[in-house]
């Protein structure tokens, strides 16, 4: 059986911490699909379809990467995919005590599902797409916390 | 002296958690008021009042429970209900940061009253009236997360 | 029926936050028993003997608590001297994640117990037995740190 | 080569908390500007007028410190003042992951920032600006939290 | 290329919270070598070749599972194994920051090792070896806590 | 008047990561004494002297560090070498309230006392001398952990 994995979030921007942890991911699953989760009442900074655009843009060349969008519960669409693995990245324990309770929560819903999590890298332990954000919103310079190959939120 | 207690949260919706902890809880006090805290400006998913009857109907046959509404500070309520203990329920080390602050500041504003912590049973650690009402929204089964006797949630 | 709470350390020694505790649970219980555990392999910087008569000493005039020593586990005495309640402090949230373990533990090994915690107060949140032992050792001035009316541990 | 910190925050209010943290830090110090960063969108409790002229007031014989708002990235703000210093206050773990990976996130924008922490007194950790304000909100006294010298916010 | 990883550990001694862990991880991987980590220094409260032979017990019906000891660095065992995966459970957040050291570290002394995290379930989530130990010194009941097929601990 | 810092430690060994605290520093201060704290009881991997010479050799040509042993509490020796500060570095949320308890009992015994706290710089968040010294033991390579300069430990 096929191992696939969704790889799940709002990506509001995608960022290199991101981007490290599906390249990081590859090996362990026969296809990852990235899923820019988005919600119909809350707006994010970027559209739900720029933001597929720039992750599908850095993954072009790599086979096992699938992109989608989704609205709704995380495990539904994992169903629907038939995926039985969520991948995250963990950075701090404040992530870690977020992240158990959804995972946990999930296994709850749907008990086939497994989160699996990887370790961001020390260099990228500070990114987030919230900061990432707060630059953009001021004018400052993120092109080191964005994946190179996405260069469309400079025309911001 | 009787040892009344406030159990006050937005409890929006009431949980197996809370309902777990009131009950865990009813040996050490006389009587425990479940008090629904609102906020006039912010709305919740559900009103005060289906919050209030819900309770209700889960304690019916509970003669140390009362049910109660207020909106402003937990520390006057209490006083206005002559109680001298707050009940909370402790899930993760966020939870305690988060539950520390508060019941400093509650002594801080009024120096009878003492926060009394329970520890949310394994089971329940990961339930919180937020995700609740995420899978609500989105139309999943939150059956299991809902204290018997509570169904009116099912006509959303 | 009378509640009954065990209030289990090694208080080697005794600090002022954990007088604190036990005066502020006071009006929770019937009966506090102070209980010293102790291991017949390591040996403590005071004999349990020292730190049970200085415990003694402080709560005198307190017809409420009792003082005594146990080897082995915690829940076995609690049901040993019929006691329904654990009592704790909480300092830290390194301290919750280790005391929710416990906890959780002992209700899995015995389901009638209660671990009640109250917060210790900012003013002794920096107060612990190592940290006045390690003083101790050197020489330094603990009586701060220490209840009144103990004063053996000067004649180190 | 002066020594330059800034202080920066939203103050809304300034509290005892941040006072303690300015007036321990002066003798590091040669010279602390108190910045308060405001957002065009998001509208505060107090205007930062109000703010900036309650610290002002506060710190009024204090040659070494200076008032100030930003918009914008703080560190943008700290190069248009030549300040190589950012100075916090910190009192919890969660505090303490918020602020390293702003902080760290501030030297990957600007390598010459240094962000300088000291611990918040423990008699203060319990208050923050957030607590305060609730509690203005439902007409309760806060005058313990908030320094000396300030007392526009009595007119509420 | 096959997926190998290695489950490192004391296992002293080997519990439920493990053997989900291990049952969790098998469809992820095509191989898990479950080792025993030891020090001939330190001794433990059961020989290795006790763990060893009761872990062997529990997944004797796994051709997935392969159990081994090693003494010196993990990544030196993995590198002689050919495992490119450690496999670790993660329970709290403090779990969590000394799993992040040290896989951090791993990566830094051999950057093609990947550290994979499962959540341990709730009901798993108090359970950890320390505290059975402690359990069994005293004489109490850990059948609980030990996978079936384990009972030579019982002969203590 | 001189800002004198210590930065305490066991340094057993001195690793990059205290490297880079200290030169992060020393724009702060206009002495800082890095003084090696023993035990004459327990004993280190290394002995005080090698610390100290080691990390005299990493700071050769650096007039405002000096180095320097001690033995009893921090403070004690803080005060005999006239310093106001001392000088602690952040990796991780448990580093943090490990070094709140110890700065904060710090200032009860000696209320002039200011810990000031840098943090630490991702890429050597996962470096500690428990971890280094484990490396050693098995004969693993800790060059990338230990400062240019040093290398007696070559030689174990």
């Amino acid at each position: 059986m096929k191992r696939i994995a969704i790889f799940p979030g709002s990506f509001d921007p995608f960022t290199v911490g991101h981007e490290e942890i599906v390249k990081r991911a590859l090996p362990l699953f026969d296809k990852i699909i990235i899923a820019v989760g988005y919600n119909s009442v809350k707006h994010g900074f970027f559209t739900p379809e720029q933001r597929i655009n720039w992750i599908a843009e850095v993954f072009k060349n790599e086979p096992k990467i699938e992109t989608a969008s989704y609205t709704g519960l995380t495990v539904d669409f994992c169903k629907e995919k038939n995926a039985k693995y969520i991948l995250r990245g963990l950075r701090t324990a404040a992530d870690f005590e977020y992240e158990r309770a959804v995972g946990q929560m999930n296994r709850e819903i749907y008990d086939e599902i497994e989160t699996v999590f990887l370790l961001t890298s020390p260099q990228y332990s500070m990114v987030s797409s919230t900061i990432v954000r707060e630059i953009l919103r001021y004018g400052g310079d993120v092109s080191k916390f964005i994946p190179q190959g996405i260069d469309g939120y400079k025309d911001l």
